[in-house]
């Protein structure tokens, strides 16, 4: 260290995050004992023991009984993001329900789908969810015919596909992704709004074990809005603050 | 009924769904017993009992050991999103990282942090969060001075509030929310964008017990997204698609 040492728990707190931060003390790096610290800052090991004691507690620091304390890799907070059917969802929030199909068609699907549902010809349906009779949701998808041959058949018309498929075609498990999008032309029509307004994107993927279900890409009206809640340092002590 | 029966148990799990669709059977709503539902649609019990056990296993009906067999209330699925300390995530992706304080400054929030932080003055942090030198995300933040007393005197030059309330101020809960925005002129000159341009953004609230500790919005540059994993029928099978 060059300059003055720290005084008292809180300034090593400081001068430790200090140097994770700056990498001096990158993730993984096993950190000098308590004694060595002590030495380096002029203080008595209970004093680096207590500022290092919040830092583990955090989840910055990971204290391991024979190996030293080092730099945690990974400290993460979890949000758990609850996607319920559309209708439900809209419903839960006291509007009204409407669904109207705006094209069910067989086709190739191009570059996003193609890439996880193959190259042959596919399931494309439009429709657009509302609430009160306002736009709610826009729901662009691509079914695979070979995972689920059934909706060949179905005509989508007045139950939507994401309801048609929980029961015809549930799913082993899914890759979802949040983002913020400008409404295409067509989908700012849909939608009530202007070309280019942010609109909140869900794109959604799910299997039935190796084979592909769907892509769905949902966009939302503009005003859109997931909540969800976090646990705290009880249930994970690293969240981000 | 009017018009001809269903024929076949696919064709009676449409016509359930149409129902369930169409509300004339709502969410909480007992439906008929296997026995009247066969005699309706003039086929065997066990063709009504193929039809109804998918939906049941789709978590659109709740079968029930004596009180019957009633439309679920809340199918939903779930997806956990990972929220790690910005610093983390950007090297996680491979990427240098860099930050800079913008503003630090004491004033009485505005009104959205102000309903959950009180009317007081609270300290504002501005700060630019890089990936590489180009900009990754603006963190605007209030920390409450009441209950995180510390950051009056933290600078937060150096090391930011996201990571130095890790050690200093962890929370018991929180609630988070993500949405899409227009960039406003001072958020679009930070990330080296466009007035209006669709961007990102979390709010994200934590408390300490009763007592909020921050709220901050995080205004990711373009093209920003976030990526998750859904669970399926093992996990739960009441799933959207």
């Amino acid at each position: 260290m060059s300059g003055p040492p720290p005084k008292g728990w809180q300034a090593i707190q400081d001068e430790v995050l200090r140097r994770i931060h700056a990498r001096d003390w990158p993730p993984g790096h096993v950190i000098p004992g308590e004694v060595d610290l002590a030495r380096e800052f002029g203080c008595a090991r209970a004093t680096v023991n207590r500022a290092l004691r919040a830092l583990a507690e955090a989840g910055l620091l990971e204290r391991r009984r024979k190996a030293g304390t080092r730099v945690a890799l990974h400290p993460v907070s979890r949000a758990t993001v609850e996607i319920p059917v559309i209708r439900r969802e809209i419903e839960d929030r006291g509007h009204a329900y409407g669904y109207s199909l705006l094209e069910r068609s067989l086709a190739p699907p191009p570059a996003g789908p193609r890439a996880t549902l193959g190259p042959g010809p596919a399931l494309h349906l439009t429709a657009l969810h509302s609430a009160d009779g306002a736009p709610y949701v826009v729901e662009d998808r691509w079914i695979s015919l070979s995972t689920v041959p059934a909706a060949h058949d179905a005509p989508f018309d007045r139950v939507s596909a994401n309801e048609w498929l929980l029961a015809y075609a549930p799913f082993t498990h899914g890759d979802i992704a949040f983002s913020a999008e400008a409404a295409s032309d067509s989908q700012a029509e849909l939608l009530s709004t202007a070309p280019g307004t942010p609109v909140f994107a869900i794109t959604r993927v799910t299997w039935d074990h190796t084979r592909a279900i769907t892509v769905v890409r949902l966009i939302y009206a503009p005003g859109y809005s997931i909540h969800s809640v976090i646990g705290g340092m009880s249930a994970d002590p690293r969240a981000a603050s």
